[in-house]
């Protein structure tokens, strides 16, 4: 990192940079500095059209003919399937489906009962709440002696006994990212399935899936994929087990036929199976947007930037708020690190609300952790300066003192 | 019904019919005359002018910050809330969250577990496959003994050894109505839960959950309440089950404290705990525009208006067509009907695909049964009559015989 950083030294950088026409394809709103795709992706101009487009002249259009005219009914096979290239993944082995949470409990029931002699769900212990809860449902559920292990060293903890290693490719906190390859190869030494979240990977780092023999994946469609609140999620299974994986989770566009409307249930071939319930075409249609739009930047450049860009946050931030109190938690080492900046600091809820106050939106996750989200499509050079100046005034002015920034809140 | 029926005698009831105003909260195309609204709904037009303000103004121009200043994170409750009432349901029982299909699996697997002495699960043999199906898997899953029973006739079916008696309210083929609150009591005098499918009525007939001591129930955002392609769907347990009933889908967002991020799952207290992932922000506006506008309407009126529909369709039927070999599959009984009218024909497919093509749009179901939807809100007494009139004449001229109506499809 060159000693002469200055504003227009970033400015000369994001002039530079082969990323930074995508910044106009966002509906980004005037005077924010927006860290917080990590949670929430931005609007994308494309979803915008979209969704105007499925609403108006589709369902208002077309009702009920456009399952076929508008190929609705193919909307999660091909939006998964271009999910799937994003993820590196085999062909035809990406559906886009109900919630990550929902497709979590398909994935670890399904392996589960395929390892019938193997009793343990081994995590790691800071994994994201909702990942040990569903496996904590699972276990409950089913009743048959499953433990989940939640642990800090997940490798040292493979044994045997393992069904399937769970775990978060980054970290929704720290931003740490694992290495998906040795992890995945150290499981299947000892006969594990594994399954990754990829909720804070998918269109910020590069991935390879089928590269890595992963077994099972699942991912969020809100976050760097931009794909809107509440974005329906993905899952994967490699084809080697798609054969052999039942989803619990079993409902009539699962169906081999849906349209004979038999009585006995009959997967279908491949990945579709995990297709529940009728798909969420509005909000897939939007999400499809976004994932059009991530599948025209080069994850080079884009993994590039990135790492530019959050080294360039460590940095100033060392040079600008070194005083201050924050400890950085996200890894020093590029190669472990995701697509976001996180530091702690005892006053974090508070500091976190004092930057939003001024336009920098980040967010803040108990206890104590602030996180900076970079997603390099739309975030510029100049707006990680501006970002670390306005925190370095909240800090210096002592703004996050005020009164309004410790009311107890139900959501942070 | 009046022996000098006439096209103009029907507008005239158009004319004097006080839910006429609300057709033109509806954006329909021209030159359609749309019987499928039991299927997919129609587009309200707010729902239009909702998908462009949580689009553009909520997530484009807050962000992040729209989970609290657009409250988009109380949608499922305050949605289900609006749902309840439509239903009759208790209060602060209903809450919008994931598919039909899902919803399901969450109460079945919750029913089972709550009755552990019990080992069926009583159904009909021509309930909709996805309750059929949704119920194996959750059999299958469960591996301890339990039975999916499915028969003609469950109330002589019903015994102390049923856990749960799931019925679709309003038969999806047929349209047949069963009766709610005799069933219900039915199954409560030999101890079992009663789990109802409201798919097919909710938006379309009176609904009185809280009254008739219904358990639990689940439905579909996008037939009658007109909540848009793959709208979210809604359950509902009774106030007395929501403390012992666990849901086996434990996510972040049915947690007591979601944004705790504690690492033991602690369901809600309430109806939220059946919340699993991150709501479907966008599907979810949209819906609540449909709800709102049929909270509107007032049901008696509804209802009265459905019934003289049906009964219209009916006789049209058997003075125009009654050559034609349509055979009636709903009851003639209006206490036993829903909101629509089906008939069996051996040519069905191809018959209802020259009717769409002539701009009358119903829908068919394998083997051999036509539906006509009544949607009161938006369908006129005269498009009965232009409906059943187009049928004669394609019919009369053998339309029908047009090979185009005579290729496999993959989606019917």
């Amino acid at each position: 990192m060159p000693e002469a950083l200055s504003r227009d030294t970033l400015a000369a950088w994001d002039g530079a940079d082969p990323l930074a026409p995508f910044r106009a394809r966002f509906a980004l709103p005037p005077d924010v500095i927006y860290l917080d795709g990590n949670s929430l992706g931005a609007l994308p101009k494309a979803a915008e059209q979209r969704a105007s487009q499925v609403v108006q002249r589709e369902w208002g259009g077309s009702l009920i003919r456009a399952w076929t005219a508008h190929d609705w009914i193919g909307l999660p096979l091909r939006v998964g399937g271009k999910i799937g290239r994003l993820i590196g993944g085999a062909p035809d082995s990406t559906v886009v489906a109900d919630s990550t949470s929902v497709n979590l409990f398909k994935l670890l029931a399904a392996a589960l009962v395929h390892s019938p002699d193997r009793r343990v769900i081994l995590t790691e212990a800071g994994n994201f709440p909702t990942d040990l809860y569903v496996a904590q449902g699972a276990v409950e559920l089913l009743q048959r002696g499953h433990e989940l292990r939640a642990v800090d060293d997940p490798l040292a903890a493979l044994d045997r006994d393992v069904a399937v290693l769970m775990l978060t490719h980054v970290n929704y906190r720290s931003g740490a990212m694992h290495d998906m390859a040795a992890i995945t190869r150290a499981a299947h030494e000892v006969g594990a399935l594994v399954l990754w979240d990829l909720s804070h990977s998918v269109g910020a780092v590069p991935l390879q899936l089928a590269a890595d023999e992963v077994d099972l994946a699942v991912g969020c469609g809100y976050k760097y994929l931009n794909g809107g609140p509440g974005a329906p999620a993905f899952l994967y299974a490699a084809p080697r087990l798609q054969a052999t994986l039942c989803s619990p989770l079993t409902g009539w566009l699962g169906h081999a036929e849906p349209f004979a409307f038999s009585s006995g249930f009959a997967p279908a071939k491949g990945i579709a199976r995990f297709i529940v319930g009728t798909p969420p075409v509005l909000s897939l249609a939007v999400l499809e947007a976004g994932v059009d739009l991530m599948l025209d930047a080069p994850m080079p450049a884009l993994r590039e930037k990135s790492l530019r860009m959050t080294d360039l946050f460590i940095e100033l931030m060392q040079r600008r708020c070194g005083q201050s109190g924050f400890a950085l938690l996200t890894p020093d080492d590029p190669v472990r690190r995701g697509s976001q900046v996180s530091f702690a600091h005892p006053d974090g809820d508070a500091i976190m609300q004092a930057l939003i106050e001024r336009g920098v939106i980040g967010d803040f996750r108990a206890p104590d952790v602030l996180r900076f989200g970079i997603a390099p499509l739309y975030v510029r050079y100049v707006d990680v300066w501006d970002a670390v100046e306005t925190l370095r005034d909240v800090m210096a002015r002592e703004a996050w003192r005020d009164a309004r920034f410790h009311q107890p809140r139900a959501v942070t």
